[in-house]
């Protein structure tokens, strides 16, 4: 399947590897090939540069947001969530329209210190946002509230007996991202939790998220919904 | 053990009720004692109104917040979140003053309609603003992130292993807290997720604990964190 990762970081670089190690044909998308080549200080988390990642991954073209979308049958928004309306208008609402537009990113406000407080939250959220400025995406908001590793890899934590929650207005495109979560990825408990207002919640999960990952020590854990 | 239980609404009459059973000296608090008593209007929930409640329990007196308050080891923050600040201001400050307050109220702002929004969160918390409101008190927030009947009886779901996640600045509040709450109401798995800030973040996960009880259609769940 032609798939395109647009975000550069660690989850953008996590998802495409996995992806193009599962046979896809995956592209990452960027504002700037040169400037993302370029760079070279280690990523906020202490991953490599961008650079480093792309040399162990050559089959992996990185190209503008826009080419990255254009080819792309599903588009995952990785990038910050910050930066995440802009990169999508650099992509192109014509290149997004008629798609399933998975969206990972959180809008995690780093500028008042750690931990981080939102930049939208309660009564609108990333997600809907993205939804009303692209009104032909069939936007499907999951995996932001796991570590970039057990996105991909769920069976790292607990042997998967997780829950992946995901939301969005479009019945069909939930329907498709979560065989898709489940075949590629090996999810096996998804909930739908609604509509695309719903990721207030699965955001708004972001605080707790950050402060569990400091009381656990480490982000290799999830939540499961026990009944 | 002398407790006092501010709040007459669901929360209130079930952790009175149970801790009545259990043995110890319960008084529950209320704004006007005459008023509560002579609501005959069901709650916002379908439950019984106090009245009822009350005939079921002669061993538990209803008075002032601040008779309550007064005579409470512990105080519990039973009220709804709109009303907690004021109901504690007629508890009195001296009244809880050196006292661990367990604050298991949220924010929750239905004035917009279902789902309801939080009336505070992302840069401050009710915890918080009731921290600094009252700051001798050791504020200690828990059991804001399941159902009444889970507070008080975690074994009725997934016979109870799963977390209770709790916060508050004074250590040793929070491990009396943590003991007092394994010991009466057989919490297992009780997760310090750091100082009264940290409330921000299990206030933020109501948002999807609402959406989560529609798609699971019941209250009768709980996160439990895995590794």
């Amino acid at each position: 399947m032609k798939l395109a990762i647009l975000g550069t970081g660690m989850a953008g670089q996590t998802l495409a590897g996995k992806l193009a190690d599962l046979g896809h044909e995956v592209r990452i998308g960027t504002r700037n090939v040169a400037e993302t080549m370029a760079k070279t200080a280690p990523g906020p988390f202490g991953n490599p540069p961008f650079k480093s990642w792309k040399e162990q991954h050559p089959e992996i073209p990185l190209v503008t947001y826009a080419e990255a979308a254009a080819g792309g049958e599903i588009v995952f928004n990785a990038t910050s969530g910050g930066a995440s309306l802009e990169a999508l208008r650099l992509a192109g609402e014509g290149n997004l329209g008629g798609k399933i537009l998975v969206d990972i990113a959180n809008p995690l406000d780093f500028s008042k210190g750690m931990p981080p407080s939102l930049s939208v939250c309660n009564t609108d959220s990333l997600a809907e946002q993205i939804q009303r400025a692209f009104p032909k995406a069939k936007v499907v908001k999951a995996l932001n509230t796991v570590n970039a590793l057990v996105m991909v890899n769920p069976k790292a934590v607990a042997g998967g007996d997780h829950h992946l929650l995901i939301c969005g207005d479009d019945a069909s495109a939930k329907s498709t991202a979560t065989e898709f979560l489940k075949s590629n990825f090996g999810w096996k408990h998804i909930i739908d939790v609604g509509d695309i207002t719903a990721a207030r919640g699965t955001e708004m999960i972001l605080p707790l998220w950050v402060r569990l990952m400091g009381a656990l020590k480490t982000p290799m854990f999830n939540f499961k919904i026990v009944q």
